[in-house]
């Protein structure tokens, strides 16, 4: 249970870190969108592990096979889109030196008690592999918003104490940690790399941005906006804190100082992060997420054995230290997959807007 | 759209600030509860305006009429139980100040681009008064969990730049704020009270606290704990940032710094605030939302009429100046409705512990 | 559990048959629709008891109230649309009599066995009243197709062993059992009358007819025009069979007999009942549902009493002798409900029909 | 759209008839389940073409490759299990000769008409191939409710004029045409033979049993057992009419005759299929899905080319020329499938009987 989220834009994940592959269906795509395996693979690409010192070494090509959806000449033929990626590099090993106990910070603990079972290789469907199937189906989200103008990206915003002063998104696409302020990436590196050098992880967060969503997107009540990217983001694993437009900050300003004045294409700021009531003024979105340190790490920690025996462990393996840099592509699926999911309802007036 | 939530503790609510009433349905509840109308009304009466001098003066006697669902001795049939609270005390008077131009951090604008509608009075479905329902539909989620041991309280956390150091449960739940610590008591009211006498409102925000959670609640990847709970609070209209345990703090600290060390009867320490890999560990889950200041507000701003003219706008009649107090048994009710949804799925295994 | 239906054309419904009132919550109606409560009142009247000598005697006003949804202009306005009807006539003391045993052909003792209670009176949640909140959202849904001109209607095909060999839909219109054939009318009500002086009751079905469909309503797989339609007739209490287009009589045919032959604007015959691979084709919708006698009869059955002693039962009370008169309206309002879920999905391909 | 069913049990399945593949993801399978592939390889051979002189002669080894969702064990583990089964034998060169006009009887044209494409290959999406995924759902489905004493088992009861008059239940799962009769088999045969002889195609009809199902499944209004056993019939391509119990034939009988009378163990006999209310009793339930012939038939029938024209077409390929024996195990399938849902409901009261 858990695995399907969208009403419209309907997405089902699969897939385990040490099984066979992970995968997604996708049901509610319209007919006729071109899908582009490049685009895809672009996407898995900038998920993928091992691209920088500071990331996992783990070799996975995330080759995604298109098992049904398409025409021959690759347009999306109304039926559900299935992408399976298979598993190419899972080191059981490292793991079984960690199996008979439950790591801290992991679901090991609460999967044993929710399924009554001993912790699967890699986490199961607990690890962050699991998040593969999501940038997929965000891929093909994203081609489907496009042609609306509707953009998404996300980079890393904090590593322990150094945020972010300014926001240079090119520069972030580029750089190893995905760090948005140029002038704080050479800090931003150290933290990381002091943190991997002493076996340790370090907490980090990421700032997302949303452009050209137009007026009018969410729906009131259960389904706001925010709400249903409040969902989307608190669904990926290490997210503990969300936050929109000024999101904390608000909570200690004045009224006066808070509300967007109004001019005739709607809110003249940007204090709400492009929302009000739940729906969408046409402005830009802006959501940051907050991810606590890798809970996998070399140092020694204490923990219990599954009989429940105290012993202390040590996480081997192949672990990035910092998440932003691999949560940024994670958070803009789960963007995507959310906002097309809001696309796709009909129509909210008569006589409203043409679907696409 | 958007009014429904829940697949097994399945909710919908309905109502509007000043038609005929508000309410809610709810399908999905095991047959033989007990459902206390006076437990209701308590719930209702911590949400209800009025009672305070710094809550808004709207008096509504905010009575439920329970409209299907009950045997004659009171007990859940198995049936959808159905509650009707009526306006009373809807001055749309003191609306009709403003219905021709949109209100700054209202939903006014983003309404009249989706459905194409002028303002409704009071804001129709995007008022506050629409979380009666809420409020209704959490005092039987409340009666569902009770039996288990499940707990669920919120209270203000802070009010502008004044924060809780400590936290004074039974004090909050007597004092006109619900304001946490009261050694602070007094420096919070006077931001409230100053707030409102310049004709301003303040932010502020809540702590809740889920305690008796049996470990084991929540779904894996996109029906976490915190996904959905997160969902159920942003769907708040004021609440503009949400965090777990420690939250934004632990996009801080050191991987050695945040996990939880384990012992037999799982996390050693709260820092992840009851939750592993999005299931409860048995331990008390914790959560704080902070709110926008109350967007309504009697100092003169700048905004446009419904022409697109450029206008000033003072929004007079009786609102809150700060919307923690109010907050609360909403954050309460919203998460009592989401734990009620995840206590309701069958079995997570085979041979798995007895439902209710 | 059970009283949600449809995914973009929401439909929650409540109630009980001597309980306070019965009503329906839709949420999912675009804005701007003219809602006419005279018109829901018209088809609340052809559902309502009482209207001919075939008819129960029960007397109900049913009279709906509005409360919430609706602009001050009686348009919807975007919020969920609830409307409540009050009992008004329910004579707890016919059911007093027969409340000690299980009623045969009922729902008492399922609902015992699931439910843990005694039947409920008049049948609680399981009595045909429960229709009453189905024939409200479908006039609602009635507002929203007819603009496109697709109107749906049903009558009487057959009772007992007469059944109507042509179809004057007139006639039906106005005939006390809405019978189709004005040359068999009288041998329908000689059947009929028969029943009823017997103390007995008798089986019936009703034909429906949807015209106006566009080309292109439903969805491949598990949500086909029919399969949507087959739920929805199938929860219609008393229905024990339905068909579609040429239905059961397919199964006797051979292939160059029963395919359509196809012209350029699709199927030139009607042996598919207006749909191919659970698509519309166009053409006019056909279905027939065939109903069992009514379960309550004066005639004295066999049952046990709720302590498991036999005894003899006689139900006394207001019933019709036969349902189809009754069945009919209900039968287009939960086709109408199907349709509206349909025609409220988001578009099947890029640059499709625009929506409302 | 429509490829998802299922709240509980919930089924997502993929893929085309010339596609790579089929498959179908289930989420919400209790862990510690065992599945046995030979089990699931049992259930697709029963519906694999190619198994008798009646059926089709395409070959296809449609092996189960489970892609996630189990422990090394085989047990299920709580995660989404995901199983594929490749497209080994489709000879597009069959469908190329008939791509360019509309089939009678088929999907062909409605598709065109949704999805603005040409007809795929082999009908894609629309082909009876696509119900590989559901029998390898249903040998799940099975698996999950055997421990329980659940069976569900369906054979042919009709073909064209020559319908069973006794069941015979082995005999039918060892013959060719799955016919319930051994008396009449002969002439089932003759029937299905001639048809096929002269190029023709013939209707045909199942009746399916579900025994060992306990009182108290189904949920009362819009999810009665019959409601959403109906729905899964009708998702079935070929099936035009559906019954349960008596059907058809208690529309024109006496209530005095149709109600089952009751005994202090539930009905006394079994008029009603083994439901009341929408709630099973607890005696066997019993269905009859009615199908018309096979739309592909090598006799020339009218039609249109994409462009319009008026055409004759002749359909060659591997068509059965009946469905009955082929339908069986997906009306099975399909009937597991719903009831696994009803199944894993949580609880219809408190201190209810516990789930798995």
């Amino acid at each position: 249970m858990g695995s399907l989220t969208g009403r419209y834009f309907t997405v089902m994940t699969f897939g385990e870190s040490h099984g066979p592959g992970l995968g997604v269906v996708i049901d509610g795509l319209p007919a006729g969108l071109p899908i582009d395996l490049a685009a895809i693979q672009r996407d898995l690409d900038r998920r993928k592990p091992g691209q920088s010192p500071f990331a996992t070494a783990r070799k996975e090509g995330d080759r995604p096979e298109i098992l049904s959806g398409l025409t021959s000449g690759g347009l999306t033929n109304g039926s559900p889109l299935a992408i399976l990626i298979r598993n190419e590099d899972a080191r059981s090993q490292d793991y079984a030196k960690t199996a008979g106990s439950f790591r801290p910070g992991h679901a090991d603990w609460t999967y044993f008690k929710k399924y009554g079972l001993p912790p699967q290789p890699g986490g199961g469907r607990s690890s962050g592999r699991e998040t593969v199937s999501r940038v997929a189906a965000g891929a093909v989200a994203r081609a489907l918003l496009a042609p609306l103008g509707v953009s998404v990206r996300a980079a890393s915003l904090s590593f322990g104490p150094v945020r972010a002063a300014r926001r240079d998104w090119d520069f972030a696409e580029g750089h190893p940690l995905r760090f948005l302020d140029p002038d704080l990436a050479q800090e931003a590196e150290a933290v990381v790399s002091g943190a991997k050098a002493r076996g340790d992880s370090v907490g980090s967060s990421v700032e997302l941005k949303a452009g050209g969503l137009p007026a009018g997107w969410g729906d009131p009540v259960f389904d706001k906006l925010e709400a249903n990217l409040g969902r989307a983001f608190f669904s990926i694993g290490a997210v503990r804190a969300v936050e929109f437009g000024q999101g904390l900050a608000l909570s200690s300003m004045l009224g006066s100082e808070a509300n967007d004045p109004m001019g005739p294409l709607g809110p003249l700021s940007d204090r709400h992060g492009g929302v009000l009531g739940g729906i969408s003024t046409g402005r830009d979105l802006t959501a940051r997420l907050y991810a606590k340190p890798t809970p996998s790490i070399a140092l020694e920690q204490d923990t219990v054995s599954l009989d429940g025996e105290a012993v202390k462990i040590s996480v081997p393996g192949r672990h990035d230290p910092c998440l932003a840099p691999r949560l940024a592509p994670v958070a803009e699926a789960m963007c995507l997959i959310t906002l097309a999911d809001f696309y796709l309802r009909g129509p909210a007036r008569l006589g409203g807007p043409a679907q696409p």
